[in-house]
């Protein structure tokens, strides 16, 4: 951020009175620009023993398997969100379930929220932003080319609490990787 | 949103090609400035059959009791903001277990998340945006006095839950309110 949004005046980062971290503040007419971890939200969209997911028409990780999911925009829920990206992604219809797994993603500052989902119809199709969509059930699943670490866990946590029927929520927070 | 913090630019609210909404597109640089929802995370911190509440020393709701809650910062996970928060407003230390309760605000783009915590020691007092911190039996809890609903709905699914020992996640919707 190099100007400001209200006034065009050029920002500063300093740490404003009663604060505690560096702020990005405008020059001229002192206001303060915070900025924030946005949210992805998306679903698990689940078909009797198969799960829905999406191979990505976009950067990054284009061409790899995953869970529909996007921005969460402002003037909707969060499971609004989920549904919206489901219909986007994979023109998949679903009835939203409960929050599922809560990743938080500090280095890129983001917080990934996924539903579980029920799938309503058969009738899906790739979005503009997919190649591919799929149903798979557990022993197909692409684990080798899962495009992000929030859809590998998320799947590994369904699998595994699928065999007893009881679904908890998840939360953890991701490292960087090292690569 | 009046200039691009980019390059200083007028920008003008319109739909970009391939999206579905409008945006704020610089008309000098032509970047998108996107606007998202903000996370709130916060602590329903316990102490034996007790919860501690803040009082607010800070708009909106000033003099009305709250938990410690703010905005999550970016390079934090949703649980390391909610623990910070705590201790910011309570100068509470808590160690943060299960999210609990993920509250969509979507006519002020805003994402509620609340944790069940355990509070470690009775070591708390009133941060800066607190007028008072106390712990508060279920027969003792200020209902008509509560900031914000968000608050009220954790409460309320906490002292339901405890009975039983098993808590579950609830997600909720909250419409504006008539006035
Ligand atoms: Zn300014
Ligand atoms: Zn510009």
């Amino acid at each position: 951020m190099k100007y400001c949004t209200h006034c065009g005046g050029g920002v500063e980062l300093k740490v404003p009175d009663g604060d505690n971290r560096p702020r990005h503040v405008c020059t001229a007419c002192g206001r303060i620009h915070y900025q924030n971890p946005r949210i992805i939200v998306g679903t698990l969209p689940v078909w009797q023993d198969r799960v829905l997911l999406c191979r990505r028409a976009i950067e990054p990780r284009y061409g790899y398997w995953t869970l529909p999911a996007g921005f969460m925009e402002n003037g909707e829920s969060a499971a609004e969100g989920a549904q919206r990206e489901t219909l986007e992604e994979a023109c998949a219809r679903v009835r939203v379930l409960e929050p599922y797994t809560l990743v938080s993603v500090p280095f890129i500052d983001q917080l990934h929220l996924l539903f579980r989902a029920e799938l309503l119809d058969l009738d899906f199709a790739p979005g503009t932003e997919s190649l591919e969509v799929r149903l798979f059930e557990e022993a197909d699943i692409p684990w080798d080319d899962l495009a992000f670490r929030s859809v590998s866990l998320t799947l590994r946590a369904f699998f595994e609490e699928r065999r007893s029927g009881r679904f908890g929520v998840h939360h953890v927070s991701l490292p960087p990787i090292d690569n």
